[in-house]
């Protein structure tokens, strides 16, 4: 089913560009270019992009949903593990928002089944944004500019945690990367990568990369073992799977990461650990493929990745609605 | 001169909307229409946008510019004292960066002559971004994008801070809010002002607070003493002017706040200690003039107030060039 959707669209979109040839031969690839987003509520969405960039979501009313899954920079905060309320270091890398529609589940042990239910975590979190679903709907139903909009959006008088989250993860949606050169490589273009670009890729699917990174997000659609062949010493406690279903089986099982714009959310690994994408390939490699690659293999693999980066969100910064006399304040230095 | 300017200015603007007349009288107020930025050079804007939203100008990677001068609201925080490094709480409240093209220096004590000097003053305040000049310029010769966007720009190879803080002042004199209700009022739209609203600003002139919030960003023009009748008890230990000039006299004096979208732009105060518009009329009223508004009066001059909220800076997020291989990495959790 999904491929047949794949072929369809593939080929609706290639209509100059190549012939159905090319088409077929990109939904024969394991690697499936990224489609535009679809059947998007807009209104949400700007709700949900206002949501995004609002620090009153937070205790100290600094940090937002976009504070650690920057836009700016790749979606994610290119640190190893994320700053939260009163400077707490947190306890495993920012996974990149980019195409996180696309994923199996969110979180890198999965524990929420889709974006929705992800965007209530953080805010909650005492680690993280400190706050709490009471106080962030009190906070937002106390500005007349949200409440309006709220109204306009979703019909009703009363906001619950359930609006916030559903419009967050409404423009989390729209927050998709297509037209990378890989994709357009993938829809017939054959001069959008370089010779060494395809070898690198020919290398990333023959020693074994493509059997957990694949998809449209090249990535994010299973959970897998870090260590698999040697023991990762991870920097961080995080221990993955076994946390959301208490099996031991389930240990150092993480959701294997997107590597769409990987060029950009470096610091790599769920502890942040590898710092460069040559570093990332190598460990990977080692790891999860007993395989150690040359130095010129791991560059082809290398400049193949970069051509995963695609075109980034391009959207006209918020205006917050402003609190009122009313909204409770936010208390960065609060005991 | 600037006299001349404004009513040639506001001649031409007035066009099909009113008359000569209107443009006259409007000359004739001690507030002026914010006329938009002129001269300015759109490559450095663009290169200047990216740094104010870059935290790699932060030890920690993740404070920008924009994190305490916010753009999504007022250019601002809307926290009494910023949050700097390791959640170091700042002794001072954030002055939006909005219109302060329009300052006669820049902080609240006009330390900095204007926005090119000002802007290196947070990136090594180590209670603010806690980088150095070295370190900053480094990070960004390191990184291809940057150095290829300087030298485009500035037309050298070698980046020093003085390009990165007249990018970012370049970026920052765009940031005006021409057109509030307040301005198409004095530019002729009759009907753009309730009659409270009207009745407010006949208020504000009367009593006196035009004294010293005047000109195009109703303030920010001088110097004044906070607690001039009655004393003011401040929640910070800000000096003001003294700890610049060292006279004894100018002990907290300070510059006088723009009133330009006041409503966006609370806590008030150089200390954050008013949380509403009508605290901070009542307080200014009585230390600052000795006179006690009633209700009804106060509850004009905010009306006023609201009125000048412009139209907000509207531009696309900018997306920051990643980081290469030698790029030094932040470090949020150094001791």
């Amino acid at each position: 089913m999904k491929t047949k959707i794949a072929v369809s669209v593939a080929a609706a979109l290639i209509g100059a560009a190549g012939s159905l040839a090319f088409a077929q031969s990109a939904a024969n690839e394991p690697i499936q270019p990224i489609r535009p987003p679809q059947n998007i509520n807009l209104g949400m969405v700007e709700l949900g992009k206002k949501l995004y960039f609002d620090p009153r979501l937070s205790k100290s009313g600094f940090i937002s949903c976009n504070s650690c899954h920057n836009l700016s920079m790749g979606g994610t905060d290119n640190i190893p593990t994320s700053i939260g309320d009163k400077w707490q270091q947190g306890p495993i890398n920012a996974p990149t928002v980019l195409n996180s529609s696309l994923n199996v589940a969110q979180f890198w042990d999965g524990r929420a089944a889709d974006l929705k239910e992800q965007a209530g975590g953080p805010i909650a979190n005492p680690g993280e944004m400190a706050f709490s679903h009471t106080l962030a709907i009190g906070m937002l139903q106390s500005i007349p500019g949200y409440a309006r909009e709220f109204k306009q959006v979703f019909g009703k008088d009363k906001v619950t945690i359930n609006e916030v989250t559903a419009a967050i993860a409404e423009f989390e949606k729209t927050l998709v990367t297509p037209n990378s050169r890989f994709d357009q490589w993938l829809l017939g273009k054959k001069d959008a990568l370089s010779a060494d670009e395809q070898a690198g890729y020919k290398l990333f699917k023959e020693s074994g990369c493509v059997a957990c990174h694949n998809g449209e997000a090249v990535g994010g659609n299973s959970f897998q073992k870090m260590g698999l062949v040697e023991p990762y010493k991870a920097s961080s406690p995080a221990e993955g799977r076994s946390a959301v279903t208490g099996k031991d089986a389930d240990r150092f099982n993480f959701k294997v990461p997107t590597l769409r714009n990987v060029e950009l959310t470096y610091p790599y690994f769920h502890d942040g650990a590898a710092n460069t994408l040559a570093e990332a390939v190598d460990i990977m490699g080692r790891l999860q493929l007993g395989k150690k690659f040359t130095k010129d293999e791991n560059a082809r693999i290398v400049a193949f990745l970069k051509t995963l980066t695609g075109d980034q969100p391009s959207f006209t910064l918020p205006i917050l609605p402003p609190s009122a006399d009313a909204t409770p304040r936010p208390t960065p230095f609060a005991k």
